[in-house]
């Protein structure tokens, strides 16, 4: 495996449980150019926002327990050549320089951080207080950036670049960290909901203390001894700051499979087949891949834990002879923004409006909004519910929730109606939990399905 | 319509409606026996805890909100007698003695809480003290015959019979209310979910301050002057107490439609088609039916507003010519139990281990114990899952959760995948929502359908 994080290490446990239970020997080797393995990416915004007290917590599985269950585990090791015809890696760093042969291959390479011209240096570094959220040692630049905040001469302002999941997360964090936040990004935020919700949240980011500025590009960064203090906007604005999150996207680590010639997706990542596999005796599973989206059989790249896990298992299984199948992404997701005393959760799955019609469907799609308890309970908060449907065949396609506390997680019912091919009619019709504490009579999610069922 | 309940006045205001778009002319008339419409049942037990301020907060539309909507209808009239042939019901009370005419019938009386002998008087009444919790002139019994609790000379011991979902969310009120709570239940408590998951139930309960006594039926009553005093269970046992609630059930209020000769069944409720129909002319919808379980096909009392619904808009649309279909119960339900430090969620849906062996399925099952969210967040609260399922087709039969805060409506997604007839492989691959405060990255749900599907 090439790749110590959650679809590597999820194929090679998978693969030596297999072994096991066939009473075979195999002798997994993984390779890791950092210094760290199965840890939590998504949970790092929230060790900066002081609710994971280390980094530590955020690793599921240590160094120490994968070699204890037989894995050689090779860290700060880096696959920098591939040779599928010899069935061979070029390795360099603690573990190298090397060259192993393999039987089978996993390309669990993840994805990395987009990193501007405008961020770096004049040698190609990062500029000093300019970073991005994507490994442990990220976190750690973080927390360190970040150590002083709230005290004299502490880091008092930041720029968050990109107004995506991790870009709201990080205003989260920042702003429940004390600090004054502007979020500069480039279109809207959440830009993988529809414009209509998208609004929704613009204000309650806003509320809760983001100084936003959607539609806007950095330029450049101002400077002082090599360190960050202002960036300059494609408007001119100048905004003062003392530090600024890298949150414009991340891409996929695919360079060693592309310069060995395999085959890569419009999004630069690669292309596994329901069962994991790439290339002859090559299989690829994580943020490094585009995965197959269920609705529009095309691909997508959805770099999530999620899809990461279950395609490493689908991988772990294949390699030993298994018919094991990924059964396609549905591109759902889900984050909350709760800072400033406002809190906001936001989900969604399936297709967005633009995403459905630049699929051929006849989109139809209704915003409802609703509680998510009984209107006379202490516990009810707004919930707007937003479904999209074809008009033709009435089938499902998408649902984005934004709305208060308890509900975000709805989007699970939504994305098992979308999993089992069902329509709106079926998702109004269908008997989901009632209870004052939990819900409408009729769901938040129903009352939105059956309205727009009723207009098609 | 009979009854102005959820199941009435939903078909009510539909009919209303279809009339409006079809340009067409209805006469709506409706009876009910109390002097209420439209409100929450399951409302009531939060009104006693003290949620919720009043009664006329848990109404969802006032009488002079229907008789707005152009609806004659008619409160303390009561239907008595139905002659099917002639289309005619007789009625008594403040809106007769009359007969009056109709093209189309709607049964919608709901449910009767059960009172046992040992709760009545000689002469037939409640003993004082004593108290089912149904309608809103219980909860005003309720709220009156706590309204000194906590005071000097108030209720300070309440004993509640019944373990089912009233009885729970009495213990809850009751408690909150600050009495002394002693609950009695025949079998178990929540027996609609399997016994080991119960199990878990009546720890929380005792944990949370209920004087549980399970095995254990009621013999009499103690009373003085007239008022209950104390409950003797059948080991002899004596309960002090100044209240008991009567939590042991509904059953269907059929007595209009049996004595005209309608077929009831088994648990004595009307046995309405998909469309809503019992006989020519003569539509069912609410508690007073047995609905069709969509995973069985046969049929089940759930008295639960869900359905009083969903059956009643079906019902109203077919009136006027409609072709609308229920599609089915699958036995959804959530409740919660909120005191002494406790938090406990509770849902279920689809068959219970029982149920689906009684079915004919070769059931499989298991609980998994996981988290509500990533396990370093401050949010993780434990969450028990027990996955069911029929070993030969991997068909996914039933879930069961219990858990802490932000563990119950995960029951939807399980729902909705029964909905859709998928196995349990479906609902272990399925794309669910994932971020750190929401769960961990394979749901708790998926990692108990994993767990399952790997032992098939």
């Amino acid at each position: 495996m090439v790749g110590a994080d959650a679809a590597g290490m999820s194929a090679a446990h998978t693969a030596l449980r297999a072994a096991a239970g066939a009473d075979r020997e195999v002798g997994i080797t993984v390779l890791e150019a950092t210094g760290h393995t199965s840890y939590s990416a998504c949970g790092i915004p929230y060790w900066i926002a002081g609710d994971v007290p280390g980094g530590e917590d955020l690793v599921a599985r240590s160094a120490r327990e994968h070699r204890a269950a037989g894995i050689d585990l090779r860290l700060g090791t880096r696959a920098v050549a591939l040779d599928p015809e010899r069935r061979r890696v070029r390795v360099e760093g603690d573990g190298g320089p090397d060259e192993l042969e393999y039987d089978e291959l996993v390309l669990a390479t993840g994805a990395a951080p987009i990193v501007p011209d405008w961020a770096r240096t004049a040698a190609g570094g990062l500029v000093e207080g300019v970073h991005p959220v994507k490994n442990l040692d990220d976190g750690a630049v973080w927390t360190g950036l970040l150590a002083e905040a709230g005290e004299m001469g502490g880091p008092t302002r930041a720029v968050v670049v990109g107004g995506g999941y991790i870009g709201l997360e990080m205003a989260e964090a920042l702003i429940r960290r004390g600090l004054t936040t502007t979020l500069v990004t480039r279109s809207r935020v959440m830009s993988s909901l529809d414009a209509d919700l998208g609004a929704e949240i613009e204000a309650a980011l806003v509320a809760g203390g983001v100084d936003l500025r959607t539609g806007r590009t950095v330029e450049r960064l101002e400077t002082t001894d090599g360190r960050v203090g202002g960036v300059v906007t494609d408007t001119g604005e100048r905004l003062t700051t003392d530090v600024v999150v890298l949150a414009i996207g991340v891409e996929p680590a695919t360079s060693l499979g592309a310069a060995a010639g395999l085959p890569l997706g419009v999004e630069g990542g690669y292309l596994p087949d329901p069962g994991g596999r790439v290339a002859p005796g090559i299989w690829a599973a994580g943020d490094c891949c585009e995965v197959t989206h269920r609705l529009t059989g095309g691909r997508a790249f959805l770099p999530l834990g999620t899809h990461a896990n279950k395609l490493g298992r689908v991988v772990g299984d294949n390699l030993l002879g298994g018919d094991r199948r990924f059964g396609g992404a549905l591109g759902t997701a889900i984050t909350r923004f709760v800072a400033g005393g406002v809190h906001l959760e936001i989900a969604r799955t399936g297709l967005s409006s633009a995403a459905a019609t630049a699929a051929g469907y006849d989109v139809a799609a209704l915003v409802t909004i609703g509680t998510t308890a009984s209107g006379y309970m202490p516990e009810a908060e707004q919930i707007q519910t937003k479904v999209i449907a074809d008009r033709t065949t009435r089938r499902l396609l998408g649902v984005q929730i934004v709305g208060g506390p308890g509900s975000a997680k709805r989007i699970d019912a939504a994305a098992a109606a979308l999993w089992g091919g069902l329509d709106v009619d079926d998702l109004a019709g269908m008997d989901l939990a009632y209870a004052p504490p939990f819900a409408t009579v009729w769901d938040a999610l129903q009352i939105a399905a059956r309205r727009l069922a009723d207009r098609l």
